[in-house]
């Protein structure tokens, strides 16, 4: 499983180091300088974890003495009260960078795991799926490689690597086949051109303009279903809008290529982790 | 409601702009250039408004032409499906702008909206709900004026500006006494000394090294009760661990004068916005 | 022509201009602080125009008062010793910002001129001249919105935005099909599949395997020949290696798609403007 | 040949790394996580080496184990098909940083090179080659330091290490004389005063104001004898305008100190380098 | 004695060698590459030593090789013309950063050693000696800390971590009462309340309103001692306006708790430092 | 008197602003969010005001409706107790930016006003005062700009834009001789250059090698006659090392071109300023 680009961590880190310790720990003086711990990092949830090269970071920025032996890795499934991983270094240094870690451990493992929670219900099919541009305003790469630890796949990252044709640039263009021919003009040849479809008329018109992939939003099971048939394997086919739990059951059925939603990445129930230090 | 420092915004939004522009948007070039459309943003559930200037920032920093009508100020409430602010400018640069400005919108108000469910509960005590340091990674500040809008107060902001004595604070400095003694000597004279209780037997230490602040974690309704009675008065009491809102309403009763809960800034319910074009 | 996002701009003139100008510009304190003048731009060459906006940008940074009227568009074809623009403001912020405006102006005409010289000899074909990644540090989008004013297109802007598997990638995966599967299984669903081809085996095995894009690198025209004949309008043919100008008539001819070359971005040959002061 | 400073050379590839990599190499996936590769980088070109220190901080940010070994140094004449250096290290590494690398080392060798070229009809003479401003945005520092690779040396880096009198600094001060003097008395005493001299007669005059050095711009060869003997040693005498490799036999023996031109950092001939992997 | 957080230290050593070394050090070049030095730092003055992490950080971020061996620590009494560090490494680097590293040294020594002066006079009472707001831009922490290394107690850092009501606030707000009151309601709880006393009748009025701390400004030594019987160790008492060497004796007989002056950072007595290399 | 390129300003003042506000001001929040104000600034010493640029900028990044008016320019002396500026504005913003913006004036006019009464003693020679490398981290350029405020002149402004050959460059060269040379041929030449002298035969070496400046370090007044003797008018000599007030008069005499001291920029008296509130 790639993380994402170490200058990208590197960078969230600091910021969040600031952002807590800015001008100094204040508590922390009272931990004798050279005090040396050992800690052990417990899961408090059955959770898949996601963000140990964050939590890796914290730690390397403040002190690089400290070390840290993984027992889990990226992606994997943690049951509850495991312990996740052993720090062993300056008392203090743990303690400042204590909560930061963790942080950004329960943020991305929550995702990892709400993910892996819809992906379940997707196992026997092949339909795949995807998360959006819905995220966290900052962490748009970190949460996309949290749905990937959880069995999710990425669509876009942002605007910049992949065309997705809406309603506004179809009636900017005057027609989805227009709007599709401009795109495919214009924009590097090794992008698919999407189109986001309300109606089944819709969906003739933009198989008639040769679109790699159609966007069903918002459609009943029903609707789906007769957009399968129309499609007839010509266009890949995402499906997204009320995508719940109990509805994936269904739409696992209807020969659909992907699902996408919002839900994993703008809604987040952070995972419960907490450090125990050795007495 | 004082908002926060607008650099941090400013940065904060130049950071999330970046991350889904990056090198540009690929379909707003079917745009016209000179297009302008007016467009309404909507509010899908009941909510307290939040993140009014980062929504702002997001289309000065695009296009400084755009003008943005509010209906409604931070800490409002929103019934659903309410007009919240009406948009008029140049198409291409509301469409590039949309999803990052409706990202910080959809986090904070949700931070907000969460809150304010919290506070509902203790509105006939005197008691003051309090966020902790279990925020979103890089986006301390904002989370915690989302805290101020939806009703609740900030417990310190990072290790920099608040005093809070843990159990290995306790440990490395010897004794409660030792530790609250030392934190008085060395910090400035500006700060509180806070110590976290989990004993009553800890808390009668506490009072005699007189700590301004007691942070009560992990106690049952009647521990509370009996540390109320032991404090008599002396110095404040905060009560944290497994705050539900189930337990606020026996909490609101007990004579505390904080709850602080980690719940509301570390979980998070986006609220539902979306943005409507004139046609 | 949408240009590439401001922010990117911002940055590199606030650069470009902390080089030149440093601890402050020695010789301008000779001029009055208050001297207006008007200026004009000359091209000297046979030219396309590009850079107006890293242009704009370097005055607007030095003294917003700064007048900058435009005779011409980016993309525009400028004769010898036409006028560009006209510059009217402080003298002192115009002969400080001088040299590093012209400076940007001339690396991207100069990388529109050539680009616009290639192009010609496609023009009667439907071949689409492309870019790479062989670009000059730090101006990569600067230098692929000039191609885009020369009348090139972009290929991938990145290693982010496109797959594109070369020798090493499929020996890793052990054959091209594998390559191709593995690709096609975790990349964005929306980005087609493109591979570096460099026998008519490869291509055979390229084509079974339903890549989307056939990279035809360092083949004879005669080579090329076969190769469109077997891929039979299956997938996309790009075509790179020996691009020179004597050779496109000849490449033009073959029935394939794109042609790529790094020539157009690595080389640079400076288009000359000087500036004229009004006495 | 002292490079320039490491900060420099830092952000310069953070950048360019930034730009190529962005949210992530979606190829480099295909690559195993821990293979190990072995490289070569091979010049194609006979070319002056230049840019060893931006090579190697590619692979340092990437990844600090990846060995480079060095078989030339910067400044060093590379003949058509030697090998450069030789890589180590991880696979997947190796080939996300490959392009950046090379680019800074094609474009800044490529500069060594040119510059080498014209210094070579100098070698008899006294007179030292000059660089300009005229150079590519972002790159000023490392193109002059390519500029000294190749044998040339550096004109003033920018507006703050030189005093450079122009026509409208002699118009603005009234004359020669008062440009020279008002310069004299307010720049720091450690620069000499240079003047842009069109005419014999200003010549003259800037010998009368003690001017320390003359820049003879555009002046034929034989109004360039005629400026040689006026000048009679008194200030050092630097030539510039059309400058060609065809000329400066000529120029090499008219007694003039320096020649410079902005042709050996505008323009750019990027060196040909590739990467060849061991199987 | 705790430093400052490491990337503020950093950060600024990055800044100072920036605007030191700008595109390089011409007279670095007169020295050999590999020559390797061993030079003595000596301390010119009876000074209190403080920005050993400064000092270091220079050398660390010009050469990780050049050792540094240091004979005192900061907030240690050094004697005239002993010998404070040595270091050994490259020549070059050595004399690179001698002026900056020197630069911190001097500023926060002398920083240091001016408190150092004013909190003898202090030694025989409990009174704690306060710094101030007024310090040097860009400096505050790095002050902050050298106060604490000359014995001294630091006020707030800044804006964010206390409150301090002034004239004008309690002016808006109607009267000390309500400031004091609304200020409590507002802020983190964990943060005292000061307010600013210019009469005796404003004392008496925070008494009532239970300020915790009041700031005692510009009052004479007769008013004081009213003041600190009329307080009768309600709130603490600091004292500020004035602050003198002969007047701190008889203030320390007053019984009030701090006395806080800009004094000891707003001006600067550089110590002096100059570092011996060994012929 | 041109200020400084605004950028360093800018990022300056955002980088004070950093430190004062952090995360908010919190004692702000007392004032009425719309409260309009005029204030005062007053000088309370005799001073040569210096730093309207930061001052100014510190309101504009907070609040760009502030209007400040100016009765005295940078360079111009200040009686005590005249009014040096009318602020008018949002109450909340011009309380929060105060101590920002005052901290800079203080700092920066502290500087002119020391080195206006050094330069007081030479007016009636020829000579000019300069400033040194010794200066505050992170100030040089702003230390460098109050010093020419003051009626000095600057000195080199970092190792980037002068040659000064000392002691250790003399050593690794060999001799004044080879030191001078080796120098001459490989910096710009524009530079000129200076070398430390420290004996009179010393300078007589330099004569020898041409040197352009002399820099006569700790020399009594008796030598520093027989050096003008020596020297006869061949390079400038500049005098450095116990400059004080006192000796100023004498060192008036001597027939020297220069006096160079880091007293003016290393040391601070900051002058008195306040804010005066309308009432």
């Amino acid at each position: 499983m790639p993380s994402i680009p170490q200058t990208i961590i590197r960078s969230q880190v600091t910021q969040a180091l600031a952002e807590d310790i800015g001008s100094g720990d204040l508590t922390a003086a009272l931990i004798p300088e050279n005090k040396q711990s050992t800690a052990h990092l417990i899961c408090r949830d059955n959770a898949i974890l996601c963000g140990q090269d964050w939590f890796t970071e914290v730690f390397q920025q403040l002190n690089q003495q400290i070390q840290i032996k993984w027992h889990y890795s990226d992606g994997e499934s943690i049951a509850e009260d495991q312990c996740v991983c052993t720090l062993t270094g300056n008392s203090r240094d743990i303690l400042t960078g204590e909560r930061t870690a963790m942080n950004f451990l329960q943020t991305l493992s929550g995702t990892a795991t709400v993910t892996a929670s819809y992906v379940k219900h997707l196992e026997k099919s092949n339909i795949k799926l995807l998360d959006t541009r819905k995220t966290i305003p900052g962490l748009r790469e970190a949460q996309k490689y949290a749905v990937r630890c959880g069995g999710g796949y990425n669509h876009r990252h942002g605007l910049f690597d992949g065309i997705l044709i809406k309603e506004n640039h179809i009636m900017a263009a005057g027609s989805i086949q227009k709007a599709v021919q401009n795109a495919r003009n214009n924009s590097p040849h090794t992008l698919k051109i999407e189109v986001e479809i309300e109606t089944l008329e819709e969906l003739q018109q933009a198989l008639t303009a040769q679109a790699d992939i159609m966007l069903l939003d918002n459609m009943s099971n029903d609707m789906l279903k007769q957009a399968v048939e129309i499609n007839n394997q010509q266009a890949k086919l995402e499906v997204s809008g009320d995508i719940t739990h109990k509805r994936l059951k269904d739409l696992a059925q209807l020969g659909i290529d992907y699902i996408s939603t919002g839900a994993i990445t703008k809604h987040l129930t952070a995972t419960d982790f907490s450090l125990r230090f050795e007495s």
